[in-house]
């Protein structure tokens, strides 16, 4: 038979943890909760320790993603993928920033060679970025594939501006807890 | 309300198109099926000018792809990753060449930016193009993205063989009969 119909799901408990009215001003503040969402992801073996969130102009959150790559069997779905493709769904939009701007999107960890690719497409103004890549090759052995020289300039040029080291203590945290307990590596 | 779920879908006419019984041997047979895929794609108005096909060690196809990111919204439904995440589900495996090797994507044209990323992670052994990235943007001013210095080089260290200028012309008459006709560009 050929397959023709791909459904991705973010965990229930995801509704529990997101509280769509609350007002995320500060970076520190939207890279906290992509940050939060990693940690839940790891506690309840949801997928792997990574989470992101899309922000609208109103510091409220549009959507959000956490890895699920495993339950999936789904090398797609990273967090970054998944918050994009559900804000697009909810907006209607291929290119966020088109319907509302500016778009930002807070990630715990550096986006990987896949993620990056979509956030050029997936229409977003901001890049918020908790732990570094080399963050999680130390601590969970991930590998994060190979990026443009000037990744951070690339993004710049179209528009994204890029912020790092947000909350990396934090990340960092959940990234050693995952590598501790001997998370899947894939 | 959160969204959680994504749903992407091919066209219904691929069901016609696509015998997975067939063997397609060569690899001009793999990539003339991924431009049969573009074309059919564009001549059914059901998203953009792309078209990708994954196939196993018996030259038979796992999975196929079509552009849908107009259709869905989303700007991650590029052809290539619509067949990886197509092909992952049929194997229930997130590297597919963990389960059977070697793997193969065809595809009509040079994966972008987003594209190449999942390529490292999909779990492929050869990669075969028809359309290079400046056909793309020459005959339908799609942007094709940044990627490593040396694209070709980082797969090849990655375990994936990547053949280029496979039925080029055919894959070239798609996208110009898409540009000239005014396709969506995005």
């Amino acid at each position: 038979m050929l397959y023709q119909q791909i459904h991705l799901t973010l965990p229930t408990w995801t509704h529990d943890v997101v509280d769509l009215a609350a007002v995320h001003e500060s970076d520190e503040a939207k890279v906290s909760l992509a940050i939060a969402l990693s940690r839940h992801n790891v506690d309840a073996d949801t997928g792997g320790p990574f989470g992101a969130v899309v922000f609208g102009p109103d510091h409220r959150v549009i959507a959000v993603g956490v890895n699920r790559v495993m339950p999936h069997t789904c090398s797609l779905a990273h967090a970054e993928n998944m918050a994009y493709m559900l804000a697009q769904q909810r907006l209607q939009t291929p290119r966020l920033n088109e319907r509302i701007a500016p778009i930002t999107l807070a990630t715990s960890s550096q986006p990987c060679c896949q993620c990056y690719g979509a956030t050029v497409w997936a229409g977003i103004n901001r890049l918020l970025i908790g732990a570094r890549a080399e963050d999680v090759m130390e601590l969970t052995e991930f590998d994060e594939g190979p990026l443009p020289a000037d990744w951070v300039g690339e993004l710049n040029r179209r528009g994204i501006a890029v912020v790092r080291d947000i909350c990396r203590d934090d990340a960092r945290a959940v990234l050693k807890h995952y590598g501790d307990m001997g998370g899947d590596r894939y």
